[in-house]
């Protein structure tokens, strides 16, 4: 067998396990071991590592903040039973790990320099306002060094940090492979997030809780809520009882507002920051059950001349009720909302005109009829975001489909059908969620029924967008594909979609992990590597292998990539691969 | 809006909520409640129903196996706190449950009658030689019979029986909407199987016990562990110690022969037979870990010149080593699944010629030369099987594509392909696991890497039987489709996959349920109703509905079919229904 290449790309892979890639690192192949007793420093000051330290928001102070990471990051490399026999082949099962000898060399000292000042606004900064990048080093006589503007950036490096680290099978010892070690490191887009849809099914605090901890691990620092949809309403409004009341699919299945402070605070606390969505005009439709004088075709049927999915349901237009309403849920959520985040998402996906042929204050679809009255609407409400000192994030199909007038240089928009660019046109700022790539949902069938006369339609029954989006093609996808440089500065970056329509607390983890993972690394690292070249599969695939091992390890349900074998495998990236030229190399 | 049938439906779905449907079932819609210290009988002795009460086989009495079967029917029903509040609207949340009144109507008493007798071979039965039919009755003034020839019926009656109650929300009362009742059931098909995939991914005990409880839940009767591949073997032999030794993934991942005892009898105790393959004589390069001399193309590359997926591996033909080796195993082996089981599976599939160009002692990819090595083989082989008083099942490959002299009378082909009606025009007996159907791992993308420059050719990752395949089009299938009635008898049923390149204990429960249940309501109940119907989705939906609601109680992490609206929505099966014909009704 000709593999001489495989030996090298052995060497190569087995480098850097840091999920997602480091803009630049250097490593060596020395073993240093971490002790418990390692004195750490911030900014020169002795700085305990309290487990579970968790101190209270909003009014947080930088040291709260960094001792709060070291207090996770050292609790998950001590308390992670995380020994990577699973990453080596059967034969290296007796070799991998170090020798545990009496001459080790210690880690004896962390040292967390942060080098600028943090605002209060850093912890719910917008995109681009903060300074994520993080410096780590660890010289072979067991000095480590983490150097960062921000607490932020402390918390990434802290990440990286706990990355370096295995359990030793053979007793309580915790070792990196790698060093000496050189790490710069700062994201190529500054909104690396994740959508999760709480309305089409509920999620616990603990579903929440953990989705937040794995997308830091990530260094993601986003997370999406699309808090309301014409399924449920869960967000508990103090001043609007009736609406979580009724539109909650159970009484018990809401989020009170301590548990949205909770939210938004661990998340805070972990550098991921928490963006609501209500989402409007459209899929709004529950408000039906507490409010049916402001909705139309509120489970209208059949359903698809209305709205594209069961139950229909959309606000009223021009409707002062509706109005007045909206002022009263926004003086409630959004004071609670600005403390954390600098964005509300007003949403504005899918309206569907005909819905307002049912409206009696409007009694047309006609999209002249319609356009300036949901002109009054975005600019009522996204005025009140604005008054309340948020940027208002909106689907795209307000600026698109509805051309509504709506300030660049104030306003956000996302986008899910591939349409970056007639955004950056006009001048917006972009997130990028694009269906096609990010939707982490699509793929596994319909979940509407169909009976016997409809079967020869619909047959086989896949849904809209699938196939699945394989973490391949996750991870080809670069959200400023295609844009001129000063258009793809307006692209602030991406989120992967958990669209609840199949996915509840039973079957989360395993589809948004690893897979979200791979977006990840094309939001921190990029798409193209220093070299300029696409970021390889080959490369990549070991670490993400890793990375999942380690997310399994901390409770998390990641899905495998593949098969056992290939993962003991990851040091010769080819055993797993089609290799179309095998004899080329 | 126009939906006068809708209620209708609401009726008739709400009618029955037993999964798999039974074949005859009238009901009404009078409250009885179950009290705990209702007196169960068997065959009019008093039989106590002592929780977790767990008998050591083989050799069970039948009333051991009844006993235990009401101790885990019982047990779950009082044990599990399955509200069935996701079930209803929020509008019926207040009025879904009885009162708690101090009239009820208790059921205080199981009075179960078998009325055969059951033979030592009732728990390890061949297709069709056990009867599995029952009945179950209950009175409105609270007396339940169920009625069965053998212990088997019994078993799946008491599993209808646990589906009949809910738990009321206030306090501990477990009621029955539906008295009174009267059920006669019995299986269309025979063979109702789930294949794990214990090679490419290992599956700690805990996972298969789960497995093979669930699938007792869902009235399969076969659990098919695909014990070894090219990738890892897991499974100890006593006699040939070297083999799971070098060929487990890791020395502590391995079923011992007390594991596998254990995996037996836990399966059989709930009427699940076991089913073992050992794969060859492709699919079995892991030998070269311990044998080398027993194996060509061991991980050779690029794979696909030798095997379907790394690592390749297949046994050398014609050589008495081989035989020898397999001599060895078999003789270790099989009496330890002749007490648990009527079936021992060879394998068969995907053999590649070109292994044998690798073949000190072949030299040739010419199937006229191998053919008679492989026709030497099997016989050998499959005499072995016989000789130890199991009944050989393989792979398609073997009678379709090799055209091998097998008996149809003693053996049993299992088909992948969808070339079911080639098989049992040749007389075989058919296991009927069509993959673009019945493959439960598919559709996910690869789980081989790609460098860039095959990312062209491969783009956008897909595997190779994708899309996801949906409830609704597993549920479609019918594996005597086509088939003229005296071949359709021939088809003794069928399974679904579960292949673990890209599952492991993380997702598995989420891959394999409900869909698997879907599968077995068509080997149970048939793909045809009784007016000879297509069953419908609309009627399935809601039952299948709660019978994931039922499994996720039990502690399976069932993936949720639709949202939760739509499960609430269940009593109106159009609400989420794609309505072709929506003022038709």
């Amino acid at each position: 067998m000709l593999r001489p290449l495989a030996v090298v790309l052995s060497l190569a892979a087995s480098a850097s396990a840091i999920w997602p890639a480091p803009i630049s690192m250097t490593q060596g192949n020395s073993t240093l071991w971490l002790t418990q007793t390692v004195e750490i420093t911030y900014n020169g000051d002795f700085m305990p590592y309290t487990y579970g330290y968790t101190p209270t928001g909003p009014d947080w102070t930088s040291k709260d903040i960094v001792q709060g990471g070291v207090s996770r990051a050292l609790g998950q490399i001590f308390g992670d039973y995380f020994v990577p026999w699973m990453l080596h082949t059967r034969e290296e099962q007796a070799t991998f790990e170090p020798k545990v000898m009496s001459n080790k060399t210690w880690i004896e000292s962390l040292e967390i320099t942060q080098t600028g000042e943090d605002s209060e606004d850093t912890w719910k900064a917008a995109a681009g306002e903060v300074d994520e990048s993080y410096s780590l080093s660890l010289s072979k006589d067991g000095k480590a060094k983490i150097g960062a503007a921000s607490s932020i950036g402390v918390l990434h490096a802290l990440q990286t940090f706990t990355q370096l680290f295995y359990r030793h099978s053979g007793g309580p010892f915790w070792y990196t492979p790698m060093a000496p070690i050189d790490i710069e490191d700062s994201p190529t887009f500054a909104h690396r997030g994740l959508l999760m849809d709480v309305s089409r099914h509920y999620f616990p605090m603990e579903d929440i809780y953990r989705t937040l901890d794995a997308l830091s691990w990530n260094k993601m620092n986003r997370l999406h809520i699309h808090a309301t949809d014409s399924q449920s309403w869960p967000l508990e409004i103090p001043s609007l009882p009736e609406v979580s009341a009724k539109g909650a699919y159970h009484p018990s299945l809401v989020y009170t507002p301590t548990d949205l402070k909770n939210i938004q605070e661990y998340g805070a606390m972990r550098a991921v920051q928490v963006i609501i969505e209500i989402d409007m005009p459209g899929h709004i439709g529950v408000l039906g059950e507490s409010h049916p004088e402001l909705v139309v075709a509120y489970d209208e049927r059949p359903y698809y001349w209305w709205c594209a999915q069961p139950p229909c349901g959309a606000l009223r237009l021009n409707n002062s009720d509706v109005d007045e309403f909206l002022g009263t849920l926004f003086e409630d959520l959004l004071p609670r909302v600005s403390p954390y985040s600098s964005y509300f998402h007003t949403g504005g996906d899918e309206l569907n005109a005909n819905d307002s042929m049912l409206d009696p204050g409007v009694q047309s679809n006609d999209t002249e009829v319609l356009k300036p009255l949901l002109q009054n609407f975005i600019d009522l409400n996204h005025g009140r975001v604005k008054d309340a000192g948020l940027t208002p994030i909106v689907w795209e199909e307000m600026a698109i489909d509805w051309d509504i007038d709506m300030d660049p240089e104030t306003t956000v928009v996302q986008s899910w059908l591939g349409t970056v660019s007639n955004l950056t046109e006009k001048g917006f700022k972009v997130i990028d969620t694009n269906y096609n790539f990010w939707y982490l949902d699509c793929g596994r069938g319909q979940w509407l029924t169909f009976d016997n006369d409809a079967n020869a339609t619909f047959y086989p029954f896949n849904d809209w967008c699938g196939p699945t989006k394989p973490w391949q093609l996750i991870y080809s996808h670069d959200p400023t594909e295609g844009l001129p440089e000063e258009q793809a500065k307006l692209v602030i970056g991406g989120e992967v979609a958990a669209w609840s329509e199949t996915i509840d607390p039973a079957n989360m983890d395993t589809l948004v992990w690893p897979r979200a993972g791979a977006a990840a690394e094309v939001l921190w690292s990029g798409r193209y590597d220093a070299d300029g070249e696409p970021r390889s599969q080959l490369d990549a695939a070991p670490r993400l292998q890793e990375m999942r091992a380690r997310m399994v390890t901390r409770g998390v349900k990641a899905s495998p990539i593949t098969q056992q074998w290939c993962v003991q495998m990851g040091g010769d990236p080819l055993a797993c691969s089609y290799d179309l030229n095998p004899y080329g190399h």
